[in-house]
């Protein structure tokens, strides 16, 4: 068993090199790549991604995993072993339903709905990508007739994301947290809006920058496992347990924007630095779910780095940094900038608290887009209607609406937007749960101490990577099932008291 | 036929994307790679070279290449399809003589001879490297062993990096060359030494860059097919036809450094980035020696890059951007401290008229432990008297000596040395031919017009790629075989007219 073990090992870390190289691939086409190596980058992916692809469906590797069944089934569950089995042979039953030929024909009709995208956002018209939307929807609903036997066509393609989540669970979870949350937005933004002008003075990027790293050093990102970059959207990418980086973007008349992005970029890190290193080469050697990683990006972001208790100690340094623009400025006033609330049109621009309102939109247009409810033609006005509802605004164009960012025109339809609001809902709980057996974290904070949280989420969470699923994780770490009470809670007292 | 032409050039174009994929994970190594990250680098680079190599020596390539060589002959030599054929079966045939148990063998003998070096230098004790640098030469021996048939043993290494060049000629023409460079340097030498304190004094990084990326614009590097960034060595490395970059390390005490390094290594990008874009993807579609890719870096840095026309446009610009610094220094001063010749121990800082002696030592010393007239424990004392000999200079210590630097100490020993002193005679006739076509060069340059040199050079030598042999490329661009007459012309002529 040993050698099998020791086989699939191998067979293991070359994939995982394998994916290292393509993250490497795509972090330099993000960060520093020329413009004119755009279709040489296409092609370099292509050859790796098809070796990889060759190696993940590989018959030996289902021989191998078949005949270490026994042996895992002998194991503990907890054991890592077991783990390593049981992850490794869900990837292989997985990418090897799917053909091949159904992959790649799937990638260049998306390359093709890329351009067709960029052009219709351009001329502010949808009919010149809704073919494009139409053929997507099909190879959406392909994609989920791989695995027969699913509930709802949504599930196989959020499988590939949040592992073992249902449609219609979380469509039941999301319509109670929107018809709550709701109520709350239209309570605090019925008040006259708080004043964010302190942040969009003249902030020089470098020192943007400079600031931004002496933070989340505080946090305990391990510039010896990791840097930071600058590319167009930012993003967290792993190539190994030594070597975890993320991007920023900086906009020097808005200081929020780099600022936030580099906590959230970093919650993200804090994850996968914080995975056992001896899972490095393995299919657990990364986050469980995007609802658990988006869970860190936020509790940092936003429960950490939007709260009074984090600036207490950062203010009076960034103060200190950026004399002339912040004079006179107070802690509570800077407190209130950066948790000011409006109802807007862009998700990636909104606040904390309509954030979650504009994914669940997304996730409501693509249920019903799956099941055909919906037709791609009436999405624009789909679109329109449920923001006049939920957001009590609406797009005049369909440049601020269904255009206005790239995820539809990029990938499947399904599957792509559940994890951030889970991710924000898991924040709270996780919060909660390292807040009862650590009370002093707060005070902790506000002396600019964040190990014993960090502790709390590696030793709960981080450290195991893959080797649960986020249920487990979520029921091992907080002693219950994902619940919407701590998120509603935090926001609800955050925001009473703000105003 | 058009087939299996179609089928050569996919089997190509992905052992080309592999060696692309190579190139990124070394670049990013010496560039921007966290610390912690080397053991990883290390697993990947070993994957993709495997895979890399799988292709290259697969039997159905092998099998392909013979099946097309009745077309290969029936072509013109100087058809495109011909020189596919007859370069990609030099390459199969070279690297499926070698086994890839040997390869892998070497290489971590390698790795470990680096680290006993790194120890070896910083105690000074050649001891500590001896038994592997032992190993090295058999491992080297047994490399050419591979080759039967060749005349010298150097001759298969030599192959590696300047295909068809053999020891014994080249012995010769260094012989000559050092015959008649000893007594010029001794000259030069023994008169007082030129003033180039104006080089050391302080000049800002930031400031050293942008003047930097100023002058290689105008020499014709194109920003949007390349990129510079900074490393620990200097290099130049393509990805493909629109990615190709450099690398500079500045020192802010001696305005040289980066400056001429940049100029180098943007001569072995205008080299690359002027293949014709039909080759991209094929084993064409790079410089075709390790010698005429010095002549470009050489031609560009030493010719061009520090003649008095070149100063004559730049200087004024390099004042004004450095006003505190230079004022006062006239262009003739300038021109003779970034011309200042010393006898010195260390090849890398050597001046562009000592430096040969140094290549021309290591090449000589390469092929007498090759041939077994000199043993690896005495090569410290044959280095010293050496250098006495030709240099007038020897080390006290090895670490100034022949633990100077990584050379032997990471590769083969044997063929690495002699494209330096190759590209410097080249560089020499090559401008010597660019002249007598286009005897307006000089004028051009003083008014910071380079075109008409690198049209020239484009229509000459980098069109080509590797289509031609490095004695083919020579034939055609100058008329005659290679010769070092050209290069003592300029030398003397240069040196000279500065005494």
């Amino acid at each position: 068993m040993e050698k099998k073990m020791e086989e699939l090992r191998k067979r293991l870390r070359e994939i995982y090199d394998l994916d290292s190289v393509i993250a490497l691939l795509n972090w330099d086409q993000n960060t520093y790549m020329p413009e004119a190596a755009g279709d040489a980058r296409g092609s370099q992916l292509a050859v790796i991604a098809r070796i990889r692809h060759d190696r993940m469906v590989d018959p030996g590797l289902g021989r191998l995993l078949e005949e270490l069944t026994p042996y895992e089934q002998e194991l503990p569950y907890d054991a890592d072993d077991a783990a390593l089995i049981r992850v490794a042979k869900r990837h292989f039953v997985t990418e090897s339903k799917v053909p091949a030929d159904f992959v790649s024909c799937f990638y260049q009709h998306v390359s093709q709905t890329y351009a067709a995208w960029v052009e219709a956002r351009k001329e502010d018209d949808f009919s010149k990508v809704e073919p494009y939307l139409e053929k997507t929807l099909e190879f959406s609903r392909e994609y989920a007739s791989f695995f027969p036997g699913h509930q709802h066509p949504a599930d196989p393609l959020i499988d590939r994301s949040d592992y073992g989540m249902k449609a219609e669970e979380i469509r039941r979870l999301f319509a109670e947290l929107r018809s709550r949350l709701v109520p709350l937005v239209e309570q605090v933004t019925s008040l006259p809006p708080t004043d964010r002008s302190c942040l969009t003075k003249f902030y020089p990027k470098e020192q943007q920058l400079a600031f931004g790293k002496k933070v989340i050093e505080k946090l305990g990102f391990d510039f010896k496992r990791g840097r930071q970059d600058l590319s167009p959207h930012p993003f967290m990418i792993r190539f190994a347990d030594g070597d975890v980086r993320i991007t920023t973007r900086v906009n020097e008349h808005d200081l929020s924007e780099a600022l936030f992005s580099t906590i959230h970029e970093t919650g993200h890190a804090l994850y996968e630095l914080g995975i056992s290193s001896c899972y490095e080469g393995t299919p657990l050697h990364t986050g469980t779910s995007s609802g658990v990683h988006e869970s860190q990006s936020r509790l940092w972001e936003n429960i950490v780095g939007r709260s009074r208790t984090f600036w207490t100690y950062f203010y009076p340094r960034l103060q200190a940094e950026f004399k002339e623009q912040l004079a006179g400025v107070s802690l509570d006033e800077f407190y209130r900038a950066i948790n000011h609330v409006k109802r807007s049109l862009i998700r990636t621009e909104a606040d904390e608290l309509t954030y979650n309102l504009h994914v669940i939109i997304r996730f409501d247009l693509e249920l019903a887009l799956l099941e055909g409810s919906l037709s791609v033609k009436d999405l624009p006005e789909a679109w329109r209607s449920r923001y006049q509802s939920d957001l009590g605004v609406a797009p005049q164009s369909d440049q601020n609406g269904v255009l206005q960012d790239i995820h539809w025109y990029a990938d499947f339809i399904g599957g792509m937007f559940q994890g951030y609001t889970l991710g924000n809902i898991l924040s709270a709980q996780f919060y909660q749960a390292a807040l009862k057996a650590h009370p002093t974290i707060p005070e902790e904070m506000e002396r600019g101490e964040f190990s014993t949280l960090r502790g709390w989420l590696t030793e709960n969470i981080y450290q195991y990577g893959s080797k649960y699923t986020a249920a487990e994780i979520v029921k091992k770490a907080t002693g219950t099932d994902l619940t919407i009470e701590p998120y509603l809670d935090y926001l609800t007292q955050k925001y009473t008291a703000l105003n």
